[in-house]
């Protein structure tokens, strides 16, 4: 058995474990306060616009129910695409902590200027939610990724309607190396208010950096933080690990390498004529294929199925760092003879 | 400097860094389904009644967060000494639940059955929460630990008073291989309702386990994990530290020393007649100083201040399994000089 | 100017003053301990199945929070259509109480049991809500009426599914007295698990009376009135409401009364030709005009707009026990000339 | 039976019926939309700060849940005195919001700016909740008021730690009326943020005025209130009753009045030697009795017992607007003959 599930199937990648395991006895200080994390803040810092705070975090669910709980006031509201990982897979984190989810359909996973101002208009009054935030994933949770243009849009539409934008980026690193992008994490910062850059899906054992920009929003957040229960007493294997990411961009190394593997399956699909359901962007593809096939490859493989409609299925594939280049190959072979 | 602040100063112990180093591009399933977190779990529950749930969570904040909401109904209420650490140390993570926390005095750190009694006779009415959990720790915030002559009475005038009793096992080991301690890992499973073993402060990078004894706390409990930010994506990382911890006694054999490190410094302290603001149990020790030695010991040594009160000062010195007996004996040599 | 606006717009009927206005200087028990409120929920009682417990609750958006929140834990989600009151005009208040409502289309503003089970079906693994209660309104926020076998069946889907049905009767009268009824009291307390009598919308100052049937939801209700903050210092104005409500049969004479009324006002929109948005079959109708029309109608009268399309309105004009039949002719002629 | 347990045993003022009565079947617009409340709101002004938001509510622990959840972020808390209502009578209805309270002891029901200065000094680290609000009610609990000075200082301290100050007024007109008071409303609004006007206690069916003096705090309340269900339908039926409160001079009438008759019980028992366990400010008198003597009173008369130590019992007799001079008189001569 292979598995194309995700891309948290492994530990980490060497470079990662080599620099934690040399602190094996080292003392540090508690809860993000040491000299790792410290410097881990330095090297990402050189990304960004000046003066950002950062913050390491456990994991994707945790860094957005911290990051929307920390915003938002008890009347207020969130904007997000019917498809965000906050509205369908975080087991109503975010309404665990008080606060209603405004979807809209999106296009291609992606919430558009217009849908946010019609979700505005139409939440007015008392009767109503105050929207006050909009949620958004680069790379979305169907792969694909914002350009320029549209994220520079949206975030002056935010600015216009005094609502927050918040980029969930525990896949950025794949939006940032795609084929397509013409965003930098400069970009990022620039266009949003605060967002979080992904390591648990990018060769670290689990972690996101939080980076807010926006100086309203900065003070207070490890209270935040810690009240939700994420403030790792031992705070120094995030600061390790991001300290590892961030040198000889490894960050960016590892998300190019699962986007250059999901190019040579999309490649390989399109040379057996099997449709997508999403447009290929990132490191994750949905090929469309009978039922019948789907089964026969869940014998081999594990992967998540999407949909199931008139016979047809499309699952996911998901590549990471670790997948295995000759894996790819096998997993195509073994498709095609399948066909 | 050297450290004397607390229990997760260091990485984690060699045996859990190798367990976990092995792994490094092993496939496996996310959320914990993986082999390493079911062989972790039927290392633990041979040591517990039959039929217990156990679930891996990441830190103590936010097992006592999750464990707490997910049991109780919006109306109900904990009962909790005022020095808990649900009480002082979590940034209000209890009540961002919903849930108060009724405080008592308690003895030594530990809660009585007749203050139980007392706060239950109190909140009978609409007006009132409604009493339904009772919060220990063991060992408790002060040092000091349980027998099992009180926790079965404290169980059972839980059970007489219909209140789910939970245990906050941060530092069970500690508690468990202390020389006053009559009581095991079944015993703390037959009288309580669930509680949890701690990773943390006893070797591992991070990681607790919750152990749910009462069936009618079971059901969904992965829910209200996920829904506070505590599914581990990676869960294998938490079910190898855990076979680890379970393979050869490593947990309790960490335990012990720890606990055999602030008994030397104890004696020390006893040579030096220093007096203890507390009686001395686990591997947490609290003498009382004078302000000016305390300011001396600073220069060289980290540790927290427990409180001030005309010129002196009560300090905590926090012994674990990474702390080396030769910093121990250079401590007392240091604190001797002062003098 | 009239007011077609809501069921809402005046103080109270007549009977209810007069039985409030007596008790002007009687000394009553606070919190719902009095007389009044005694004699009121026995006059209930009387047409409900065995043994329901009986509380007066100020509002419908704090019967609906109580209720839900009272019933929930916080991993447990509520199933409802996109139209329902919860959803959409109670400004977050479930959300804010920490609970997802997922939410189906329904037909005509009512659940289908095929609809329950899609989303329990779609809602199984640990990063998903556990639906756990199905909100209905009866009459439904679009005019429309549950038949008994449609009630039946939804109640048998949710003792299958382990789920309660909770039943927002904020005009419940106007359902029960609907030409088209099959229900009576009785019914909705065998097919439901809890539910509310409106008040407010049919008589009364304000006040609904919730009815618990199933006993494990009966234990402790009043301290979770008590927490939302719904519980009136003078509960004994409730009780003396629902005395004169339940007394000569007020409570469903105003209802009829205020059917009667719209039934006329469907009648004319017939002989006008003007279509329906909505079938007709309690207190509200929805007539579809010509926005021109509708802005030349509110220079006389106060009603909703429903939707806009195509340069064509959907007002919903609601009548009321306090309507004047004059008025309705007067409208019903105002209109005609406008055509 | 006579009652002197509490201040809102009778139905209202006549003032009050009479206004309410008025208004029948005339048709007002929905949730304090209305020309009552605005002409309310018109006269309640007359007596504040200059633009003010002013903002009827239904009931005590309702206002103390709504202005706290709209001041406060997650991570933000209150600092109240023990005896504060949120902090014991409320069942948890604070805490339900997810807001920690942080308790001083007080002195004679009041908090002093040392406590707030000691309760903000101990919280300051990423491990503590943040404190935000001081909560304050005027008259006490204790039956104790501010002086003009108290409340400055503690406003000034509020400004300096960068603390809003909210005044819980369920009796502020028993306050403004004391004897010893030397504080206008207009005070009020001057030396603190936020507070409300208590008509529940003062002679009103229900309804308190919550008064916004500070700018931050004004937007979007109203969703506030509809989100903790507190938004009446009918809004006009508080508009209405304070209309009357505040026309000539009523609200202050009745609580002199009150304040008159508990005057007159302190000076009786002045005479018959009995001890008071509070000093007497206002309308709550607290005698000292064996309890013996209070069983036998009990026979007679409703009162609240509020301690219980060495055979001696405080109990608590609360005098209002509604209560009879005669049975003043009748109860100091039936206690005479007890002793």
């Amino acid at each position: 058995m292979y598995s194309f599930q995700n891309d948290y199937s492994e530990l980490a990648h060497n470079d990662i474990l080599v620099a934690l395991t040399k602190l094996e006895t080292e003392q540090n200080l508690g809860y993000g306060h040491d000299k790792h994390s410290k410097n881990a803040k330095r090297l990402i810092q050189n990304y960004l616009t000046p003066d950002c705070d950062i913050h390491f975090l456990t994991g994707g669910t945790s860094a957005n129910k911290i990051i929307i709980s920390h915003i938002l006031r008890s009347f207020e509201a969130i904007i997000a695409v019917e498809t965000g990982h906050i509205n369908v897979h975080e087991a109503g984190a975010i309404e665990a902590s008080g606060y209603k989810i405004l979807t809209v359909k999106g296009v291609e996973g992606k919430i558009t200027p217009l849908e946010v101002r019609e979700v505005v208009k139409a939440n007015q009054d008392e009767h109503s939610v105050v929207p006050r935030l909009v949620y958004i994933s680069n790379s979305t949770e169907l792969g694909t990724i914002y350009t320029k243009t549209e994220l520079k849009n949206l975030y002056e539409t935010c600015l216009e309607l005094d609502l927050y934008l918040f980029i969930d980026g525990a896949r950025l690193g794949a939006a940032l190396t795609a084929d397509d992008n013409d965003l930098t994490l400069k970009d990022i910062a620039t266009f949003s208010d605060i967002f979080y850059i992904g390591g648990t899906k990018n060769g670290a054992l689990f972690g996101e950096a939080a980076i807010i920009k926006n100086p309203k929003l900065k003070h207070n957040f490890k209270n935040t933080i810690k009240l939700n229960g994420g403030l790792l007493a031992k705070g120094f294997i995030l600061g390790a690990q991001f300290e590892a990411l961030f040198t000889n961009n490894l960050f960016f190394r590892l998300a190019k390498y699962a986007n250059g593997l999901a190019k040579k399956i999309t490649q390989g699909l399109k040379k057996l004529s099997i449709p997508l359901a999403q447009r290929w962007q990132t490191n994750q593809v949905f090929p469309i294929l009978d039922e019948k096939i789907v089964t026969k490859l869940k014998e081999d493989y594990h992967f998540d199925i999407w949909e199931t409609r008139d016979g047809k299925q499309t699952i996911r594939l998901v590549t990471s760092w670790a997948i295995n280049i000759n894996e790819v190959d096998a997993f195509l072979e073994t498709l095609a003879k399948l066909l």
